[in-house]
């Protein structure tokens, strides 16, 4: 994912690649070396740095670029809500500020917001998630979160339940996947894919289809390199790309 | 359309048919005598109709009820902006309100939003419409019209244009469809469809995909009993139904 | 059905429509009284009739029409195999043949067929089935037929199991479908559609899909045109619309 | 593409990568040495060889091959059919084999198939392909050459003619895309995208899709593997991977 970062960062017109650090890695990137530790951020004039690496070494690098002043953005995954508790306070005196995303995929945050704003206007709704076969859980976790987001958001509207489900007479079961919110979510493995969901939802003689297809991991750089041109503007600690997508 | 319409009302708990009028028709239609005339109405306790007629027929019926200070939602198409101008006129005096949309599909309504509200995060889209081959215009008034709301948002949000297309050598030309707001508009004609229209959007590694499938005149049913139930909470003119959905 | 059936025959310009029979129903269908019983085909020079009745009534049929030399075109379902036996022996002298088709759906008919064939070159593959909101069975027929079929398909060309499922951490389980022929059949069931399946294949690098979209019942009507017009020349018994599409 | 073709063979229990050519290239893979001509083929086992190089190249590699009686499998594309006759000449001794096809993705040889043999079923048939916005030819010469397999085989069928186009009010035009053996190709360049192509058939009540979607290179590695194995038994030339799924 570093690599990825990179790239996508020294490709952009608007952003310079400064500093590139990997403690496991060497050699150089985009002409820059790569260093093994955080630290190698002195020597640079790295306005923003990009976390992707894992829970405690995230919450060691966080505290240690507000301290500098330096504005971070992270993708890492696993943050408890004490540590955003903590990282707030860390980013909250003005000197440096954070923003931090599950899911840098902005077709997949537009999609769920989409479904939630939906989801009032349509009787029934069912998720489709589809991803490549390597995938050792399901349904995932966007597809649970997307069916929470539209109970959640029809609850805030008034808009009832969801029309009861018409199955009485059960043919087959234990196919994979769930039912979330009320919504069933449909978890299909297939070989060749990568990573995929569709929203349906329906009302008297129309459906209407939220899909996400990502072909490749570079799908969360456009989020990431809109995060890293909007830190300096957004005050403290920002949790969601959708705070960014308003 | 306006049996169609007769089914939903009867249909629905929270409403009541009370009148039904065609001039070319009679009997009745769920108990109710349809009437040759709108004056018909006199003799019912009647607070909204809903007209499905022409552009002239709907002139008229409208100037009517606004006079009898009953509620109308309409359906009907080919409103001159003049037209809209004098309906305004009609309905201003607060005795009467009107709800106009040129689609009653709450589906289209949503997607065409949605794309608008996605089309600055994407560097590339192009719109699929489809539709049953008796269709005799091409592309369809609803595809343009979203490509036309999808290039007004990017303007307003300072989005610059989309991305360049990248065709350089012309192997066949001619297909069916073509360039609104800078989007390639496809048009498929298609026994055994009905109407259907996707909204691709791309960017690095990533597309979202907005579809509004139709399987029935009853398609607009939905949107006109919620136009039916909101009206008298409306004052004066509303034109579209997006402005129910926000 | 029988009216969808007299409107196809009736509009087929190789057609003629000679009558029309229906206990529950009386007055005209294209100019033709609807006549109460089967032998209102005594008076008429029928050389094919159409049996979309149930069960019982169709064996009675079936025998009145081998008996008459009229050739049959049988879209009833429920049949037994004793049924099957016993129709191949009525219409087996020579006098008069009968298609009899569970599905008439030629779309329906090729995606299994084309799903079966496929099946042998992908490692992977699952089964969506879309229907509207009053379908009361899961998974459909169809798809697990399908299913089946695959599953025969790979046998016979000793391709050996379909991958493993990888899933080993089950967040959450009970959405509607179940597992048929080692193939997960998801079952969607939405308002505002009609029937709907998707059968997806995937090997490395990619997937085939394999979508049949109904719209209507007169979705079946192709095919049962197509039968009426072969019947004649298919001495015997012909189970199933595949026979008739190789 | 070469690594990926070392990678498919090193990866498949049933073969065994022995060399590895590219003259601009230099260090292992897979533990091989890589040479930079193809005469190192000398030193090895090597039953089968693999070419993805230009049509030049190709054409010295396929004679040298032949002489040495080792099989080739050639995805190397712009081959004339001069160049297809001498091949065949070379090869034509039963000393070696050689399988060449355009295109080696099974699923979109298959997509292709199956829409040739569904499309004397159907009344209407439209191909939309799409492909990442760095292609510069449109429409793709998959797409071209499904549409014309469909109307051969049409033709072949004595199918006639597709219905006719029902466009007489062209509300605007000059959309990518064009018009082959009647079939309208509609040409999507999105980015995000790989290559993928939707074959959509059209009848009362009813439509067919086919398509085929690819997420990568390694696409094609199937259908090479697949030819890697087949090629021994299948003596001279055999163009085309469709000839392989019989």
């Amino acid at each position: 994912m570093g690599s990825t970062v990179c790239d996508a960062v020294a490709g952009d017109p608007d952003l310079e690649l400064v500093a590139a650090i990997d403690p496991k890695a060497s050699g150089t990137v985009h002409g820059i070396d790569i260093a093994p530790t955080i630290e190698a951020l002195f020597d640079t004039d790295a306005e923003v740095a990009v976390d992707f690496t894992d829970a405690a070494g995230a919450r060691e690098n966080l505290r240690w670029l507000a301290e500098q002043g330096i504005h971070a953005v992270v993708g890492t995954t696993g943050m408890t809500p004490e540590d955003l508790d903590e990282i707030g306070d860390w980013f909250g005196d003005g000197r440096a500020n954070c923003i931090l995303a599950p899911n840098f995929a902005i077709g997949a945050v537009l999609m769920m917001k989409f479904a939630a704003e939906a989801a009032r206007w349509f009787e029934t709704a069912e998720i489709i998630e589809l991803h490549h076969d390597q995938k050792i859980d399901a349904p995932s976790g966007t597809a649970m979160r997307t069916a929470q987001l539209m109970e959640e958001a029809r609850a805030a509207d008034g808009a009832g339940e969801w029309a009861a489900d018409p199955t009485t007479k059960v043919v087959a079961d234990g196919a994979r996947g769930g039912v979330a919110g009320g919504i069933h979510v449909h978890a299909v493995r297939m070989r060749g894919m990568f990573a995929h969901q569709e929203v349906i939802l329906g009302t008297t003689g129309q459906t209407l289809i939220l899909r996400h297809d990502t072909f490749g991991r570079d799908c969360y750089m456009p989020g990431v390199l809109l995060a890293v041109k909007q830190v300096a503007s957004r005050p403290g600690l920002t949790v969601g790309l959708d705070a960014l997508l308003g």
